[in-house]
């Protein structure tokens, strides 16, 4: 791109910023006050290990020990919170703020379940947000201990990559027809995409038995996970169903294998739900068949399981990143109808 | 380390996170409840780049567009705000976690300011947390197209030097007599840190111009910074002064030099703040020494600035990290009575 798309880019962005404030400072007279019991943020996990290779700066001694692979929650109670705690569990290049502040500026998931009366625990995954990621490979190759290609992968999906992956359409610029992705506010939303250092970490990610230690902690919750963590429940499930009172798959990146043991999911209600084009999309149209397998395995072996694909039920024009769709607080609604039905609060 | 001594210490850092937990359930019935008028989370700054080094991974594309420099801005207003907002801005190797529940499981300041009135805008620092950092010359490195001694920067603070840095002693494992800090949950605390690429920013750091865009999108704000962070607000001053209602600068690693052009430090009240045991540290003596200066001439000038240091009024103990000390919310409060005296609400 030579500089002057870039600085038409730069302004068109500017002008969508603005919109998306002008949008927030509207809606916020909106909203009747919020009444929270207690709030606070803290971490489950980590474990310490020690390096020679912190850093390749005089102000910071190289060597000693530090703490990694600790995932950080934030909560929120409501007053007379009588319902069962939600967790929240953001996808791939993300963090926990997919679930706050829509791009253009409406209410978040986050705020939402805290009004309509649940606990809500948001969290980032292990190596994201403020969920320290280990430098320390990248530090020993910038020092010549370690070869060049061994240098740890630390990926950062495009916007144009996203777009299809997102299915904001087939491929970027295209959009699907009837989008309720706010793609006029798109310039914020690229502002939450992080680097993802997934392939830094051991298998399963420690994200799944920090979520183990979390729920176990809330003695009760609904993991709510959405696309690449949408297998972390499944695997925390695997480990130890001490704590999950139910998981709600949001277009996960894979579900259990059908002919797997299915043992683990039998034992709370699992509702896995698609948005729409999903037939129109080579990455996802073969994992919503799978998830359609594992939901009927799991229903023929006894379990509560249910796939809801939204254009099914009337529900159209809904991106990968649902929870920030124009419509995103009326899908929560039918997730909040599904908890009330299905999950013993 | 060898794995004895290792184990120990994970058997201890369990034993202090049911301690930090249980202090947290026992604090929690305690609290009123909160009410809030508007919470959410946003960008500001960023820029769009070209990258042909995103990901070395068949999954991502390697070559297309992302945002960075942007800065993660989480805010909360309560009901009835009449207060100015004041815009929490944390240190080095951490993240706008600072601010919130400490590390030994009591009200962070995110929380308390809030609860005294005033909107609270809490920051991830550009390359920090929630706010991008730029991974692609690392995945140039890897391919071998950069070479490995040009490897970015990227430090992790060792909690043995962090250990002095922060004041908790002279060295690790030493402890200042006296000490505020809650050591007993170090090792929450030791999982609040994370890699820091400050190295791998242009001068002034993004967050800087960042900080301006907020402070004048709020129409006058209190810039209340800790450590690294301290230089921000004046160098946003430096820039443009619109929005600055004050700076609160606590522990700056850096004041401006008393030689230097104080104009844009004369239109609005400073505080600058420093803990206990600074006389016994090689690091902070010099820059206490340095930032009296700076008051000093800024106060010569005409302008309304002031130096607190803490033990010389009597509060003793505190660490380099006083918004976790034991006596956090006391100092708060000696900032809420500075910011009602000082400050035009």
């Amino acid at each position: 791109m030579n500089s002057r798309p870039l600085l038409l880019v730069g302004l068109l962005a500017s002008l969508f910023a603005t919109t998306a404030i002008a949008q927030q400072d509207k809606e916020a007279g909106k909203r009747p006050p919020l009444v929270i019991q207690e709030q606070g943020s803290f971490f489950v996990g980590g474990r310490n290990v020690k390096s020679e290779t912190l850093s390749t700066l005089p102000a910071y001694a190289p060597s000693g020990t530090i703490t990694v692979e600790q995932m950080y929650v934030h909560y929120q109670i409501p007053l007379d919170a009588k319902r069962v705690p939600v967790t929240l569990i953001h996808g791939c290049c993300l963090t926990g703020k997919s679930w706050e502040t829509t791009p253009d500026g409406r209410m978040g998931w986050d705020d939402y379940f805290v009004r309509k009366g649940y606990p809500v625990y948001v969290v980032d995954q292990v190596s994201r947000g403020r969920s320290a990621a280990d430098p320390t490979l990248i530090n020993s190759v910038k020092l010549g201990k370690t070869p060049a290609d061994q240098t740890p992968p630390v990926f950062f999906a495009a916007h144009e990559a996203a777009w299809a992956i997102f299915r904001f359409g087939s491929e970027y610029p295209k959009t699907h027809p009837g989008m309720q992705f706010p793609l006029e506010s798109q310039q914020e939303f690229w502002k939450q995409m992080v680097a993802d250092w997934i392939g830094t970490l051991p298998t399963p990610n420690p994200t799944v038995r920090a979520l183990s230690e979390l729920a176990i902690r809330l003695k009760g919750t609904v993991l709510i996970s959405h696309s690449q963590a949408g297998v972390y429940p499944f695997q925390t499930a695997e480990l130890e169903t001490r704590g999950i009172a139910s998981i709600i798959s949001i277009e996960p990146g894979a579900c259990p294998a059908a002919q797997s043991d299915l043992k683990p999911y039998l034992g709370f209600p699992i509702l896995v739900l698609f948005g729409d084009y999903v037939d129109l999309s080579p990455r996802w149209a073969p994992r919503l068949r799978a998830c359609r397998e594992f939901v009927e395995a799991a229903r023929r072996a006894g379990g509560k399981a249910e796939l809801l694909v939204l254009p099914e039920i009337g529900i159209k024009g809904n991106s990968h990143m649902l929870m920030q769709d124009k419509n995103s607080l009326e899908i929560a609604d039918l997730l909040i109808a599904w908890i009330d039905k299905n999950v013993v609060n």
